[in-house]
């Protein structure tokens, strides 16, 4: 088996070093990831500049390859180029920081695995609710398990799976839920400040509303405790309006 | 009526001014849009470094306020704190380019508008065709016939919508059609080359399978040279695969 490893903290992330640590008990995994921090997300592809792709080694042993470029890069040359055997799944992660509600739409992480599904291999996103560096034991030990799960159920074999693990010992997760994606609203407020050179300046703050969503979300669940898994797609069509759309406007004989 | 102009491609885009000429016919107009083209767009929201706002000018004329971050920070920030009156509607773009497809999710244009959403506030969408700088005017008339319509139809009120024009002279255009989300399948390959200094480098060189898909969706009609209107959510779970995945994990013992 081959797996293809990626992240968008950059190659040399503690989170994707647990996470090739674990997998490679599992399969054959080669590291493919972002030269740098891919903070600002870039497009899916990278096509107005050439990819500039580098053998990285740590304490001289090969690493993986470095590309300058996205996550969702990386995942393409990955598999079209740089694996010398076939890519049986993608495992992205695992992420500084969790990806669950409308961030799943701006997150690096979890476009590498949408990205992958494209190319007819299934994958795993995976992060990590905390923005200081944690401990990626726990997350890697159940990306393992998620791994196993996906290989075992064909049925998974067309599909990306979100997974969200609390920054907790491992004794105080309450278990494991698969939920849909929430929205993750944050109340935001702006503090206007003025620099030394006299320009304005703004600070968003804001307090997250994380523990009054529903249990039945990604954010909701996670904010109390459980590990969230959910199955996630690519297409954003809002089907139950598409339909009045249409009537709309053809009433309006624009159609 | 307030409406708020934001996109992707920065505060002085030609696609931009269109969208504010057209408009301002309609509402009263006030731009909040990147400093700088996000064409690496970042997360949903700035909040490890404060936002820089300054007020842009053009000609000596008051032209918005440029936002040192991404047009979701833009929508933010113009809704909590810039705009002096509530916002009605956000209208993001004219983009340089298409956002059809896959690139839906990955498209800082489309970002705005699912960011206004979130905020209570119905938002439009409109991206151009080309990548070369083309005529915007149609495009901006036809922003103008779809604001008409989220105006006097209040179920759009909670809605995005994405809106592809193309590249085509008005009288090419072979008609407007209400269609779901394509995928925007690109077949890929790398050309591997080696620098002046021998390091390895790839450019992705690829044929755009547009003209292969459905007519009933973007990415097909828009090929085929329709204008397409597409209502977007940004709810990602794969709701087909919800109980079939609680299912796996319980037997797995995983929950």
């Amino acid at each position: 088996m081959r797996f293809l490893l990626t992240n968008d903290d950059g190659i040399y992330a503690r989170g994707l070093s647990a996470l090739y640590e674990e997998l490679s008990a599992e399969a054959d995994c080669l590291v493919v990831a972002p030269e740098i921090e891919q903070s600002a997300v870039g497009h899916a592809i990278t096509i107005s500049r050439p990819l500039m792709v580098r053998r990285a080694t740590k304490n001289g042993k090969f690493l993986g390859y470095a590309v300058c470029g996205t996550p969702a890069d990386c995942v393409k040359i990955g598999i079209k180029e740089l694996s010398d055997k076939p890519v049986d799944l993608v495992v992205s992660g695992i992420n500084r920081g969790s990806n669950a509600g409308i961030n799943v739409i701006y997150s690096g992480t979890v476009s590498a695995a949408t990205e992958a599904v494209f190319m007819g291999i299934p994958a795993l996103a995976i992060s990590l609710d905390s923005h200081k560096e944690a401990d990626y034991t726990y997350a890697a030990q159940f990306a393992h398990k998620m791994v196993q799960v996906m290989m075992k159920n064909p049925e998974l074999n067309n599909s990306a799976i979100n997974v969200n693990v609390p920054a907790l010992p491992p004794e105080e997760i309450k278990g494991v839920v698969v939920v849909k994606q929430g929205k993750g609203n944050i109340m935001e407020s702006f503090e206007k400040r003025i620099d030394p050179r006299e320009n304005i300046y703004y600070w968003i703050s804001g307090e997250s509303q994380a523990g009054k969503e529903a249990k039945d979300t990604d954010v909701g669940a996670l904010a109390q405790g459980f590990i969230t898994i959910t199955p996630i797609q690519s297409d954003l069509t809002r089907y139950d309006l598409l339909d009045d759309l249409k009537k709309i406007m053809t009433k309006r004989s624009i159609i």
